[in-house]
């Protein structure tokens, strides 16, 4: 008997047969005996319907007043359930976020989970009862409803699942695990049985839409043993949890990649103290994210500076960078937005050295030119044409032989 | 400047349009001064919608979940019109039911109001706010959504103005206020510029649907100004007040009808004590509501026992008296289901003999058959055939002219 808590995506609950088919699946769970406690999105759709008409009725929409829109499309979500789960027997009980104590910070919108109070919840659990939460919802310490972002129903269920102390949260979605690439792109990819958190998070920030970013450092922070499943067929899963000695570790888990990105160069700028917070601040006073930064030093006491930023911020960075020069005196702007990010990603790189050599060479291989690199301890990223992204990923996933080995260390 | 509670129904919040209209009604008794508290209903189709969903999900639906379903329509409401305000300028605030402490009892989809908290209604008042609140819900004393059953957002407005000690509670609606008759049926029914509680109250209880009984009831209790205005086009409406001594009453102030009724009779049953009890106990049990009832003893110590429920229960009635009649060796039992009522109300006729007279000869005038009677201190309400409704309508309106003396005391 485990203490399980189980997040059920959009997807998932997006109609009344898929509502009952997730009743289904955590009724078989609790008749085996384990404890539940569910965290559920918004039916798929409704969230973006309820934002369309909120910028029906404002073009800058109050952001406390738009939170209180989203968050009745859990509301709706959890009743629903709850209703098919007392259908079949089981005790149902739905819970608003306010109803459990989920306090985040005041931020309307991109809220932060502060603290879950717990008394209802194991009371609810020495009921018999399965407690069904609403995901990505939560209010401040003014009673105020806020919202976690996109995809933050993940992380309200690592949320509960740490304060619970449960043994595992379990990540139901529309793949069957985490791959070790996207499985369009290389038909050979393969799931994953075990993945450490670091990995996960990389993978997670890298653009594999598997898992908000957040979840997976909250679980990693906790320690909560994190588990992405299907909810449409049974299957382990892969789960993703803290490294472990007797864990064999790959050099390599997995390829990453990412499409919506843009690159910018300022080139010719005087090369003297301070001068990429002079380019990189206005950047981000703007709002915008930049990702990769390179700096080049030329014999003439000129640097240039490129930097990336999503695709959708392309055209404000270059107006913003055209400032710049100006008032830099550097010699000029330009940027390229149909590149793309390719990146490998593995603790077990940490004690191999010669990984980035091995992806250098399978691009080469394919007469891929490498625009950008940037490094972390457990990952290796590169920039190239947008044109080569899946040669550029199939070449790299080869190349660590990820489709070849077994990569399944409990089968 | 004056303290409103204003509350605006489905139809006047159904799309995005209305909602602005609403903001800039609100807007203007904002820029005249007065301090505004608005309540609002789901927008218009909605409760059915999310109703249709939860019965799609189960066939009985649990009453709890059902709640948490439900006032999800008003928590979208609250915050799209809130936005309007802001939109406007107006520092629109939305606040659900748990949020302004309107704790209610136990019995979920027909809660009862207990009490509400006033201190951050206050405040937000004080800080120059527009506090837009969720009609129809609340929580009970351990934290669970209720609702307060179909046109409960009317009872909100009235509890939240009572609490508030506000000047007025306005029920903006899609008519101009209480007639003196459906317009419908009468052509020359005239809008009541004045009425008292007690006799809005029968009319509510009689099938104008103007207003939710309870509604009324809960604003005679704490004196609540109550007035009815179109959230369409501008006009005094209809105050509903305590009656006051320079108000000349008319001897009656309106006709109302209803339509679904259906009325059973069971007859030749033997005229000892308790039979009564023994013919309605079993159909109370039931949850059918008895209206009128009306007993007849013949000299052969044998009675007949007739009375009116909804139409829709007429089939389970009918059942059950056939039972009943069994057990008490009763010689028959009939019924008919196109039956109507035809009701004039006025505190009045308290002092003024003849009104049922009156009544009855403009009936009979008509060759109107009168199947059943009923009076109360300050009403008389007839059976009569379906078919005879209208007629007996604009005859007891005429009879009574209501059409014809201007009836507004204040022009």
């Amino acid at each position: 008997m485990a203490l399980l808590v189980q997040k059920y995506g959009g997807t998932s609950v997006g109609s009344v047969e898929r509502i009952h088919a997730v009743a289904e699946r955590i009724g078989s769970y609790r008749d085996r005996g384990d404890q539940v406690v569910v965290v559920v999105s918004a039916m798929s759709g409704e969230t973006n319907r309820l934002e369309t008409l909120g910028h029906e009725v404002s073009e800058y929409p109050s952001a406390r007043e738009m939170d209180v829109l989203l968050a009745s499309g859990e509301q709706v979500s959890i009743a629903l359930l709850s209703m098919a789960l007392i259908d079949r027997g089981y005790k149902g009980c739905s819970f608003l976020a306010d109803q459990v104590g989920i306090v985040t910070d005041a931020n309307h919108r991109r809220a932060r989970i502060q603290s879950i109070e717990t008394r209802l919840l194991r009371k609810a659990l020495e009921e018999e009862r399965v407690p069904v939460i609403a995901g990505f919802q939560g209010i401040d310490e003014h009673g105020n409803l806020t919202t976690l972002g996109r995809g933050g129903s993940d992380t309200s269920a690592v949320a509960v699942a740490a304060t619970l102390g449960a043994d595992e949260c379990q990540i139901f979605t529309d793949v069957d695990g985490v791959c070790t690439a996207d499985p369009r792109i290389v038909s050979r990819a393969q799931r994953l049985d075990q993945i450490t958190f670091e990995e996960m998070l990389e993978l997670a920030s890298l653009g594999s839409k598997i898992l908000h970013p957040r979840s997976v450092e909250f679980a990693g922070k906790y320690q909560v043993p994190l588990r992405v499943l299907s909810s449409f067929e049974d299957g382990p899963g892969t789960l993703i949890t803290k490294e472990s000695s007797d864990m064999e570790q790959p050099i390599v888990s997995g390829v990453a990649h990412t499409r919506d990105e843009a690159k910018l160069t300022i080139a010719g700028v005087p090369d003297v103290p301070g001068v990429a917070s002079k380019i990189l601040s206005p950047v981000g006073h703007a709002g915008l994210e930049v990702d990769m930064i390179v700096q080049n030093t030329g014999a003439d006491g000129l640097t240039d500076f490129t930097f990336t930023v999503k695709r959708d911020d392309y055209d404000r960075a270059l107006g913003i960078l055209d400032n710049v020069r100006e008032t830099l005196g550097a010699r000029e702007v330009s940027g390229d937005n149909r590149i793309a990010k390719v990146s490998v990603v593995g603790v077990g790189m940490r004690s191999h050295a010669g990984v980035a050599a091995k992806m250098f060479d399978a691009l080469a291989a394919e007469n891929i030119n490498i625009q950008m690199i940037s490094t972390s301890e457990i990952k290796i990223s590169v920039v190239v044409a947008e044109r080569y992204l899946e040669l550029a990923v199939r070449a790299v996933h080869s190349a660590f032989e990820l489709g070849e080995a077994p990569v399944d260390k409990d089968d």
